[in-house]
């Protein structure tokens, strides 16, 4: 017996609006599904139609320099929703990814599930990412950890996956010393143009329904910039009314972001408890903080698929051991991820060849191993 | 950056009718889930209540002899349909392994689906095995292999999921030998009970469903036994008939298969094209066939999930290689396999670790790796 992975057939992938490069017509679900050996029909995003035809004409060219089969990529386009329906529908499409809303991914995922063959849909919609200020961390550090989160929160005008949505801590007077740094921050941060006019009345609109949640303060605003601009906004509450509202869990996309105070680290872990499937959380901590990071692992594992110490989650490195994924509803798939190398495994099935002549074997698999692989044999 | 597989979660676990020992509550699922670090819950089979309790019973007292948690394992039973979907939708539920009908497969896969976190459902659900009788094998051992199909057909009264159901071959006087064969070997076929009153009504309304369809002729039924044996049965069709007619792809769970004849290759490689996902596909050749058998491996590695040359079947090896699976609707998941120790990653999630102080990681992950473990690293 001897078994290889394969490429499951064509792959529909959807860009994302923030990165016209690194995740759309040319990005790492392309990339992932060309190296599974999968042919790609991407639907462009409608922010960014003259890079998505520039990248994908580009694609084509290397695919007729390569030699490749004709029919390897291909791209469609047009701002019609009915449009990428009919792609995820389409009997040939063997598999999706998905970079965008979580009303998005979920259509999406209704679509490919409703299949007379159901498809597999890799969404990666949306996450608050927690950042835990950890007692010990937060004493010593509450001014720069203050000045770091702004910072941290307005890059990009917080048009990233994993922005920091969420700031968890014990309330107290250090808390309230970070809490005075940001505000102080956020007085001369950016105010970047937004990516789109739709992202922009989104951030708008939850920045405002956030603001009227009970139990939830305004820390401060950022600069407010002109009609197109990203102003920043940071929001206060306690532990218990952020428990009682799912609401306040809604990702905002953009530079906004809320602090919840908690009384103590069993509130602290039960909050944790309570969240939703998340792409990172983050520690920052000191040695002090250790037992009581301890007991948050367990919990944090469980919620999170990247969990990063004294840093800010926007950084994704693409490399093997990366996961850019977690539970749902950060993603439709929590075995997955969408960054790194292990991304190609979304786009492998494994077949199982038993007593096979080698004329009729992949050569990956021939007793002569041609290919020099390296491979897992019985001794 | 770091990554460890860590179990998704509680996994719940549907048994197999067909086999009490190897996939039921002890069985493949279970043991894979556990391997994966999962706590299990099986919903124990009605067709062997008895078996069930007492290998459930036995599970619980390894648990307990291992200091494992309570709730490491649990068994719950009773005929009712309404327990299954209760199960699936419970919110502590992660995953879920089911073998069975195709019916409940899709059932379940819908409620995992529509729950507020959907979960993966890793169901087995049918598949007809079709066995390619190439030219030269066919001239050369068309009365052996006739004797052969009947004995891997009537094995267990055929109530396997790896059953030989889908007999295909080139039309003349090879195939016609073969035929004989079968029929003559089918007079003293075994009779064997079957599992229960239900699979046996199933069974009896399935074969004369398939004899009443246009284009199907009656080969031979074997000995009829008494009311509660599987009477094997053997019909003919040739490839347009089978074609146009998707009912003859319906498994019929027992002792009844469907020799189709094909005019030539290339209706052979159509006929491949149309066929429905399946668990195995089985070539009979010899040296002169390589050259057809070629033709025909990229369109059947599409469509199963193990290619058999020169064998049958029905015999599935626990090992690194295989793959008891396939594409829809053979099961709901062709990236996985129900058989051998990749069937663990079915429960499997990534946890990517940045910068954390050993004290937080899990041990497989420490710099010092105190366990051992072989792992991938940089240079």
């Amino acid at each position: 017996l001897r078994q290889i992975r394969i490429g499951v057939g064509p792959v529909a992938v959807f860009g994302a609006s923030n990165f016209p490069l690194a995740f759309s017509v040319a990005g790492g679900d392309t990339a992932s599904a060309f190296a599974a050996g999968c042919p790609v029909v991407v639907k462009a995003h409608p922010a960014h139609p003259g890079t998505s035809e520039l990248v994908g004409r580009a694609i084509q060219s290397a695919v007729k320099k390569c030699g490749l089969p004709e029919g390897t990529f291909s791209l469609v386009g047009g701002p019609d929703y009915a449009l990428g329906a009919e792609l995820v529908k389409h009997p040939a499409i063997m598999a999706v990814g998905y970079t965008g809303s979580r009303a998005g991914g979920l259509a999406l995922s209704q679509i490919a599930a409703a299949r007379p063959v159901p498809v597999p849909v890799y969404a990666e919609m949306s996450s608050i990412n927690p950042v835990y200020l950890l007692p010990e961390a937060l004493k010593n550090s509450a001014e720069s950890l203050g000045t770091a989160f702004i910072a941290s929160l307005t890059m990009g005008a917080g048009q990233f996956c994993t922005n920091p949505g969420l700031i968890l801590a014990l309330s107290g007077p250090d808390l309230e010393r970070f809490c005075q740094s940001a505000q102080e921050t956020l007085k001369t941060a950016p105010a970047p143009t937004m990516l789109t006019q739709s992202i922009h009345a989104s951030y708008d609109a939850g920045v405002e329904k956030l603001a009227g949640r009970r139990g939830v303060s305004l820390l401060g605003r950022g600069p407010k910039g002109d009609a197109s601009s990203c102003q920043a906004a940071v929001f206060t509450t306690d532990a218990a009314s952020f428990m009682q509202d799912p609401i306040m869990q809604h990702e905002i996309f953009g530079s906004c972001s809320l602090i919840v105070a908690c009384p103590d680290l069993d509130t602290l872990l039960a909050l944790t408890r309570s969240l939703e499937g998340q792409l990172t959380g983050t520690l920052h901590l000191e040695d002090g903080d250790i037992a009581v990071a301890q007991k948050l692992m367990p919990v944090l594992e469980r919620k999170v698929g990247r969990i990063l110490a004294n840093a800010w989650p926007t950084g994704v490195e693409v490399c093997a051991a990366m996961v850019h994924g977690g539970p749902f509803p950060a993603t439709t798939d929590p075995r997955s991820t969408s960054v790194g190398t292990a991304a190609i495994e979304r786009f492998l099935r494994p077949v199982c060849y038993q007593d096979l002549p080698d004329a009729l074997l992949p050569a990956g698999l021939r007793s002569t191993n041609p290919l020099g692989l390296p491979r897992q044999t019985d001794k």
